[in-house]
């Protein structure tokens, strides 16, 4: 994009735009996973965010896809959004002594990484769908699926048993 | 928080910290939304983020309630999501040459603030509930819902028109 014209002048550019922002994060997710599964404690916590990694790099997968249907090479924009979600992450963990008190925190941190990726899917699957492209729609609907999965997964270890263990 | 120290040390200081969190991304929104509200051509768009600035500033005053009822002063702690959200929105709009691709970027960038609040107040409202602090977690619970709520009314003006209209 450039520093003082205004690029985005079609919804097809904002939909490539949005694409690129969201291939940045996935990739950027794929690296930051790894120590959110070595700083969590609960084995079920762990399972879940493994699962979810191998599941990242479909997403990846998927978007490759996207992009060749779209005739474009895949391609990153830099997403303050995701690094500021990570970076805060990063921050938090990084202050917590009690290992469940951090299952709690990383649990949070997780949700709200898939809260970013639900909206940014949700966007793009209704821009591609009124662009005409609904194979385009079909391809992230899956990806959009795992996301929320994730999400209420990760609910359900909070709530069936982290918070309690962190709380008490 | 110290710079070397792992200060949070149990339940109710994560809880502390993330209010703190959220206190922070509130007053951040405050600032964002005007922008918004200006750059939106839509004018149900327009009303609907008007509405939702005073239903802002009221989460703000639910904040200094919760606060008091914990018996602290509201502090902010620097919350990098809500900055890397709030960039990434003045960025991607500043980019965009039409005004109905703008209003789609728009809705897209306060979905993307919507979904982080409302991560963030269902951390909040479940570790308030598992602190047995119900009297705190039924008024984050009003604001979650308004969260919601305005996740949706976005959903619905950008499906009923604007999605449309920026890709005609």
């Amino acid at each position: 994009m450039g520093l003082f014209t205004k690029d985005i002048k079609s919804m097809d550019d904002l939909f490539l735009h949005t694409l690129q922002d969201i291939y940045y994060a996935e990739n950027k997710i794929l690296k930051a996973l790894p120590d959110m599964i070595d700083a969590a404690s609960d084995a079920q916590l762990k399972q879940g965010l493994t699962t979810h990694l191998a599941e990242t790099e479909d997403h990846v997968g998927r978007l490759d896809e996207v992009f060749k249907l779209l005739g474009q090479e895949p391609k990153s924009v830099k997403c303050p959004a995701i690094d500021g979600i990570v970076e805060e992450a990063d921050e938090v963990t990084g202050e917590v002594a009690d290992k469940d008190v951090l299952d709690a925190a990383i649990i949070a941190a997780g949700q709200a990484v898939e809260h970013y990726e639900i909206t940014r899917y949700g966007s793009l699957i209704a821009w591609a769908g009124q662009l005409g492209r609904n194979d385009v729609a079909r391809i992230l609907e899956q990806t959009l699926v795992e996301e929320k999965a994730a999400d209420k997964k990760l609910t359900s270890i909070a709530e069936s048993k982290v918070n309690l263990r962190a709380a008490s």
